[in-house]
């Protein structure tokens, strides 16, 4: 007895010494939590963080506990009024989604589980992913048969998407190998429009951006499917081997999306691989009026989406699907004696799921699926496809906001939830309007008012409004259109052009 | 107005209708997590799912709202009861971490201010994220120059770390023109115990795994120093280019720790780039009696590590240090119109950070530097080296236990927090006894005591007991011996050998 209280007295744990307060600094952060995203509205959208701030920051390690109290304190004076503020009404910068508090709600419950759902495949976390990834397969018709793999988003997805493709189309197991015992340089194709996390993708594969074929756009901003054959006829008669065709289901700049049933049927002749990359977009397949405009998404042979952007959930969550469940395994299953499955319905080993891990390159993985799981279920999917309906209109409002406007420009068609427009003055030359919309964007957000991002689109600087925003409604756009113009009018004095 | 209302009533957000419901039900999550945390010791570390429970993961995508309560009921019932058990103190399985309520606490702030830390600079989540790595470095000794990112976790950061090395090591552009340009064929090097994680990095960036060279360990289950030296010499000699060698602290398997210091003189001067995968074993560096065996890891060209193991916060967090801040950006660095970064001072992306998606392959990036922003100041980092040290000593006490005991046998050193062990009897083959400890692992599941995982150490097949639990006391490991010799004992007769 001595002795194991003399051990007790050495072993120390991480828990709390006093739950009871622990819990009532959980109660205050919870409350507000809930008034923070309630209260967004009032706030600005954005703004600096003062330097005494940042200064706060470069402290070094604290070597002993801190207060709790006081770091929370610290949390709620220097962090929370700082954020990007992609939670606000009138954010459209890049794409970035809204979160809910539900969402919110469910990662507190997943990090309390705290559960790794990489692998030991009979505890339930793997049951909730599996039923995640069905239901959205199922939302977006892709085959039942799929497998499925929920990743940090759609960079890691495209990553993974990519690989299989790469190593099934490469004729010899380049899993051994590598590209350097490829006897054909192998090419894809995508449009220019083509997100730059696919360029990441091609380049941390050892594929080489080279490799990667730009394909011009139409007026659309869709791939040119003629040109896009005739480059693989091309490459072929040179001795490349074409294997892969990315498709766009929402570019970031302008939302487009490729002629999916064009790309899938070329595909088919050619013998290539389809990867679409519908990070946001492809849920685009939810909405009871623009569905159509996806049609053929689910002939992807992998398709990359996110649940962080148009789904709404909070950061980060995303979802790579392959048409062939063997190709997927077989590009990233391993199993090291410490890995070992295993079988007969006994242990936590003993499952009937597959692991995880065997389908990227994840091996410990966070429950991530329980967001999904709980968000789904709690606003179920018809009231998600009206909400991503409402934002693809609100787009349109706004289009034609701009084209009724003496002082804008629309610079690309609406064709999703991305309106590229500039402010103009017939007065002024291309430099002078570029310099101006760069400013515009600077001063809403200095003034807290709404946050765009800019692009260039042909050669001239716009603004980009990407609408991901549950929260958004058409008196947001109404006084975004007055703001740019309000904006536009001072600046030319204020820059002394 | 009327138009106003019009529109209004069209328009529908993810919201709650009902503010004080879900603020309600969020305080009883909270309650409810705190209290599963406190009372896990109660429970069993692992149960099995019933089928029942398995059938409901099977329904389809729910397409109309659910009541809050329901859902969050449902999670009650169906999902708490069956984790896969690493929050329990008597969780040694695989190289799971704890977590801590702080932890799940951070993530509901994180999730509630939903920022995306992939770029748009001039917020505070970079800024958190920037002290957070700044810490990392400080607690390991890592030179403060050095670059880094928070990634989802260590086969992350070894993805990244292998990437930098491969590109700086090519001696060409192999970002444009990838390894199919390579005159040489690339090898790098490691320890035939080196994680699954490096082959699957290995095979992801093109290589192939045959170029992954694995050497024999020495009786510490250390990479052979003069096997690697002689193997680099004959890879050159035919040709090969040989980049980069790989160290492991702290092995999956033993938790063996490279001779890190000799790998770096060696890497010195052959001019290979000296990659250490410290998932776990990294943090030995803050065990006050144990740092000096990771010493030398300060000089590592990219360090991996996880953040969700032996830091015990909650899944998912890992890390890669970089020395070379400009070799890490030119990796990864993209910088497409959409993404242009500001400058000056002004607007959100005017801030005087870099870009953290300049820095590994996720544009989108949640808040994970949160978490571990709180949890390193609840603690300090003086107590997480007390209870790192805690755990190796509990793994040197379970090692005496185990050699103190006629029934069991050690199977490798304790040279860390890993501890390789099987049941004996002198009357019973080495088949059979491979049989008996797998039985042991899954009976000791099977009636909820612990969590131990299985391996196989030269040739045989062991029990793993891997200690990053901060929850673990004396007595646990106390109870482990006789329930694994228990167990044991009743095996033969219940197996009818």
């Amino acid at each position: 007895m001595k002795q194991e209280n003399e051990n007790r007295a050495f072993e120390e744990t991480l828990d709390p010494n006093d739950w009871e307060s622990m819990r009532k600094l959980g109660h205050k952060m919870l409350d507000d939590m809930v008034n923070y995203i309630k209260t967004g509205r009032e706030r600005p959208v954005w703004q600096h963080v003062p330097d005494r701030v940042k200064a706060c920051f470069r402290r070094s390690v604290p070597k002993h506990p801190q207060q709790l109290d006081e770091i929370y304190e610290e949390f709620v004076e220097n962090v929370l009024p700082y954020p990007i503020g992609n939670i606000h009404p009138r954010f459209w910068g890049w794409i970035l989604g809204t979160g809910t508090i539900m969402g919110a709600f469910a990662e507190l419950l997943a990090a309390s589980m705290n559960t790794n759902t990489g692998g030991g495949d009979n505890h339930i976390a793997n049951h909730v992913e599996k039923q995640v990834i069905d239901w959205i397969k199922e939302m977006l018709g892709y085959p039942p048969s799929a497998s499925g793999v929920l990743t940090s988003g759609c960079s890691a997805a495209n990553i993974i998407g990519l690989t299989v493709a790469r190593n099934v189309k490469s004729g010899y197991d380049i899993r051994l190998q590598g590209l350097q015992s490829a006897s054909k340089k192998m090419v894809l194709y995508a449009s220019e429009e083509v997100h730059s996390s696919i360029q990441k993708a091609v380049e941390l594969l050892g594929l080489g951006n080279e490799s990667l074929r730009l394909l011009p756009v139409n007026q659309n901003f869709q791939i040119d499917l003629q040109a896009l054959k005739s480059t693989i006829t091309e490459d072929r008669k040179v001795g490349y081997l074409p294997f892969c065709v990315v498709g766009a289901a929402g570019t970031t700049n302008t939302g487009g999306i490729d002629d999916l049933q064009g790309l899938a049927n070329l595909c088919l002749r050619e013998k290539l691989w389809l990867h679409v990359d519908g990070a946001f977009g492809a849920w685009t397949a939810l909405a009871p009026k623009s569905k159509n405009k996806v049609a053929g998404i689910e002939r992807a042979d992998s398709l990359a989406l996110d649940l962080h952007k148009w789904m709404f959930m909070p950061y980060e969550i995303g979802c790579i699907l392959v048409r062939n469940e063997e190709q997927h395994r077989a590009a990233f299953s391993l199993m090291p004696e410490y890995l070992a499955h295993g079988e007969g319905g006994r242990g936590l080993s003993g499952g009937d799921l597959p692991w995880f891990s065997d389908y990227g390159f994840q091996l410990s993985r966070g429950f991530r699926a329980l967001k999904a799981w709980m968000s789904i279920k709690e606003h179920g999917s018809c009231k998600y496809g009206r909400v991503i309906q409402q934002n693809i209109d609100q787009a349109i409002y706004l289009g034609k906001l701009v084209e009724a406007s003496q002082e804008l420009e629309l610079s690309a068609p609406v064709t999703l939830n991305v309106v590229c427009f500039r402010y103009v003055d017939s007065d002024m030359n291309d430099d002078i309007l570029d310099e101006i919309n760069r400013q515009i964007i600077i001063e809403l957000q200095e003034q807290g008012a709404a946050v765009l991002s800019g692009t260039v689109v042909k050669g001239k600087y716009v603004l980009r409004a990407a609408n991901c925003n549950h929260r958004s409604r058409r008196e947001d756009f109404d006084f975004l259109v007055r703001e740019v113009i309000r904006i536009g009018k001072e600046l030319p004095a204020n820059l002394q052009l």
